[in-house]
């Protein structure tokens, strides 16, 4: 937690289950990933965190945006970025959205299907679009599964096609899962994408455009590799891919940037020790799977969380959400030590929860009101 | 679907996602269960659909009402519910949501712990309460894990200790899971309770109430036991272990009320050959996991899926929402038949979704609003 969002949290004004971001980090971060890949256009994944101070500091530092839906283009428009400066990134996409976007002025678009294709054809005439690349994720703590990318061989074809669509074949994208901290995980999407780029001269089509995608991890409870190493090892994988004629290079973070921006308050519901469940300790929490900690799915992604308030030794702790539904327990498996005195009323801090936390809670489950959110 | 949900489709105002409800079939729903079970009180769950009509007909009809939180409580008493007819039936809850219930003048609250215990001793002085047991949920579809309940020997201790805290004990309640398919499920478990009843009565305490819970199905894809037959085992249960002092009995169902009253509506955002994914069909809709879709996590709640105007013979599909979101996807290993020439902009009715589909969706992953709710 930065010192601004401590001091906000002493002035007792937050109420749980509360969201504080402190945008200073977000433009930090955003600096950090400018210096450590100064080759790379930032297209901020608007998914991580929609919000419109998140936006509006992005755009005053320059960022770009990648857009998942028509309604994330309209909040990066309304937060003034240019229609210039956004992609339309989602590869399923409804051709009213395509078709609102490009009247809008946008003219990057990714695919990676002949059906999708035929859309963007019909409802973007002549604008830029990328292919995306399926390749490993291996490494990834949050992995997309098969649901997005083509193969090499068939993403040569959809450009090629593109082409002779009136789309302008502009450049191949990948991504290689959600908060990665392998920094070779790059390398090899980077060599398959780059025979594509070969492929396509041979066919006459110079293609522009590398979309790096995003990945790129934020710090949970393990210490993650420096974003430097990040940029190092993609600046060489790119270089001895592509030699002297290395294309423009995107990429797409959003974790990165905001997750360690932000916090979450919460407060102990109930604190007992469960006899029907071996003696463990459960502790219910006001935020839960479905106020927001959706990517605590599987245990999958492990905050850090503490109890600054609370005196005495760790004890473990099986931790659940307030609703009654039994799915809505966040970690069991997980370690997860709170002080041995916490009770009902106690407050907890769950770190680094700038990201994938506020656009995933439900509207109202059990009754219970997505957690508020503060911008500092 | 109903022919009144099917003509209001036909009017060509529905746009998607969207929920549409039955209110009569509501009602029917409602009817049903008090045939299958006249002897016990029915507390509508309300976490399975919170929506304000669904409240005002069954406020009407003489329901009452099994509320997971204040803001339930809330919408009940704002549909006109007395306070008497609301149980608090969360085993977790806020000291000020206690006392904000209870000055409500909503009485009868559900306990599994000693810390709760507390809480309803200090903020409900002498309402009545009751204790929940832990029990097999064998046969459920969306089990409810280890996070509620207790065992019969901590109960009598609690239920004791309650009545020192000025607390009128006042029952035992248990949940044999949700989608619960199994007509004798509830046999054991009642079982338990009438256990707790009789230790307690040569302890000096006469419990009234006996809560047998939600769990009752709706019929989504297989065939499920006829609602008389539950009844039937159930009251045969009842009757072998209680003998001529049956308790007052409560249910709480929800699902069996809600869920085969609607239907969801959503748009066929892309269909299409995913190589990299062995050649399998992948349909990708605007209604998914992170729109109310939650309960097809595991793949657990199979539902029936449709596409009525669209011709030609079926074939598999891997079904999947409209997020960039890897896990936003609904059935991979479930059959999924869908007709071969189905594509973009057409839709598809995913049937029985009047429970635990509107008040699971996001406020807006990805950009993507809830879906529309229409109560007819």
């Amino acid at each position: 937690m930065t010192p601004k969002l401590a001091r906000f949290l002493d002035s007792g004004m937050v109420s749980t289950p509360a969201i504080l971001v402190d945008l200073d980090r977000v433009a930090a971060n955003f600096a950090a990933l400018r210096a450590a890949l100064p080759d790379a256009a930032i297209y901020y994944a608007v998914k991580a965190n929609p919000a419109a101070p998140v936006l509006d500091r992005l755009v005053g530092l320059g960022s770009r945006f990648d857009a998942a839906s028509i309604e994330e283009i309209r909040a990066c428009l309304a937060a003034g970025a240019a229609p210039a400066a956004i992609s339309f990134g989602n590869t399923v996409k409804k051709r009213a959205a395509i078709a609102e976007a490009h009247a809008r002025g946008v003219d990057l678009f990714a695919f990676d299907s002949d059906e999708e294709l035929d859309k963007l054809a019909a409802a973007a005439p002549g604008a830029k679009v990328y292919c995306r690349l399926a390749v490993s994720q291996d490494g990834a703590d949050w992995p997309l599964s098969r649901k997005f990318g083509t193969s090499g061989t068939h993403a040569r074809d959809l450009l090629v096609r593109a082409a002779e669509r009136g789309l302008i074949p502009w450049g191949v994208s990948f991504h290689v899962g959600s908060q990665q901290t392998g920094v070779g995980a790059w390398r090899t999407a980077i060599g398959q994408a780059a025979a594509v780029f070969t492929d396509l001269r041979a066919r006459g089509i110079d293609l522009r455009l590398l979309n790096l995608g995003g990945g790129f991890p934020t710090r949970y409870r393990d210490d993650i590799p420096p974003l430097g190493d990040f940029g190092a090892a993609i600046m060489d994988a790119v270089r001895q891919a592509f030699g002297n004629n290395v294309p423009d290079l995107l990429i797409e973070p959003g974790r990165a940037i905001v997750g360690d921006a932000g916090v979450a308050v919460s407060e102990v519901v109930l604190a007992c020790t469960r006899h029907e469940d071996e003696g463990r300790r459960w502790v219910y929490l006001d935020l839960g799977r479905f106020g927001g900690l959706a990517e605590t799915e599987g245990e999958a992604i492990r905050y850090r969380i503490t109890a600054p308030g609370v005196a005495g030794a760790d004890a473990p702790a099986v931790l659940a959400g307030p609703s009654c539904d039994g799915v809505d327990v966040m970690y069991r498996e997980t370690p997860c030590p709170l002080p041995a005195s916490l009770a009902a009323g106690d407050r907890v801090l769950i770190h680094d929860t700038g990201a994938y936390v506020t656009s995933y809670a439900s509207q109202g489950f059990n009754g219970f009101l997505p957690p508020e959110e503060h911008y500092l």
